[in-house]
């Protein structure tokens, strides 16, 4: 009833970076109204309280956010993208959407999104597979590695890596299902902002994808800021 | 480091029917070229090997089938629709096309389908959680439990819930991302055939829903039958 003992870990990295060192606090638990500044190509997690808020800021307007939630008293319980399409019957959400989770409840509620709309449910976080089969030959920063460091940063693991909620990343669907991975249409200073619906952990990767324009054309990997505010 | 002790475990169904008692064999070893079928609202497992063709047939042609398939030597190694569209680029998988796993390799490859390709890649099995949402009060049999079923019939067990690969299922997106829930456009009799990349165990279930219209209109959840045959 066991998996085999050769069993892959999916919550150790494959490789690392600054993130398993820039935790916000020992815990994740963040100081209310402060802004925290996500390094380039770097993850961070944080504690979000039932009915706080988090806001998450893409001051370049180009920088794709991969973004999971997790119930902080069960991690098992996290986002997924296919029962949230099962219960918004789309691709892209909007204001008022719950991210589900899935055991099928809100985990977050999205409350604010000042940019155009365009965000990604259907593709990957990258990781160091990916970059292989573009050819990098070293390791190359990844937002899986940046999901699983940034929860060990703060004492947690991730018990499976869930398909991302991708901010801001512009994967448009053609009517045949044909996808393309086109630059992000988002302007500078646009945020999102989520409202806790049970004590969660939040992980955001600055994506340090640089071989595909996911991040915009011509232009390089960049930050991300977040902070949480009572409601 | 670890879950907290309250994790839930991913493996363990929230009720069961026969699929517990319905294994091909006791760790899910075929006899080639013998045709099995799977009872309606039920799931099975079955492994096929290196090189082998996996053949799931439709008899009444309207009838889904949410399928998944797993690495037999590590079962966190599994079929990842986010990781497939990013393969593919695409929603919607072909004949030639691999199905890819989280670890980005092709677990088993699409070499023969009747139909008319399509299948849905975006929507979450069905499980408990659905059915009470969708107004049921009892307990109702669902996809999720017959893939934690199925593996435990043959001595495995679900290290996660992937998303599904929905054969047949016609979840129409439109340009503006919008998913809806229509009947089977697949005829009876239509098959799909997959060759197996690796050794894998493949997990097929019945789907049972009979509240939307996934099914079919005015029908009622039917069975599927499958073989495995050397290539």
């Amino acid at each position: 009833m066991t998996a085999p003992a050769s069993s892959f870990d999916p919550g150790l990295p494959d490789g690392t970076n600054q993130s398993l060192d820039i935790a916000i606090s020992p815990d994740g638990t963040p100081e209310q109204g402060r802004r925290y500044d996500i390094p380039a190509r770097c993850g961070m997690a944080v504690r979000v309280k039932a009915g706080e808020l988090l806001t998450i800021t893409n001051p370049v307007g180009y920088q794709v956010c991969d973004f999971w939630i997790f119930n902080v008293d069960d991690l098992q319980e996290y986002s997924s993208m296919e029962h949230l399409h099962t219960s918004i019957l789309s691709l892209f959400p909007k204001v008022g959407d719950g991210v589900i989770s899935n055991l099928r409840r809100a985990l977050m509620t999205i409350t604010e999104d000042t940019s155009p709309g365009i965000h990604d449910t259907v593709i990957a976080s990258c990781d160091h597979a990916r970059y292989q089969q573009l050819g990098v030959e070293h390791y190359h920063n990844n937002c899986t590695d940046n999901l699983r460091q940034a929860l060990i940063a703060i004492g947690l693991r991730a018990p499976a890596v869930p398909a991302p909620f991708n901010l801001w990343m512009n994967v448009p669907v053609q009517p045949d299902g044909t996808l393309s991975f086109e630059p992000p249409v988002s302007k500078p200073g646009d945020h999102m902002r989520f409202r806790a619906e049970m004590d969660v952990v939040a992980v955001m990767s600055a994506c340090p994808q640089d071989v595909t324009p996911v991040n915009g054309e011509g232009t390089f990997p960049a930050g991300l800021s977040f902070q949480v505010d009572q409601s």
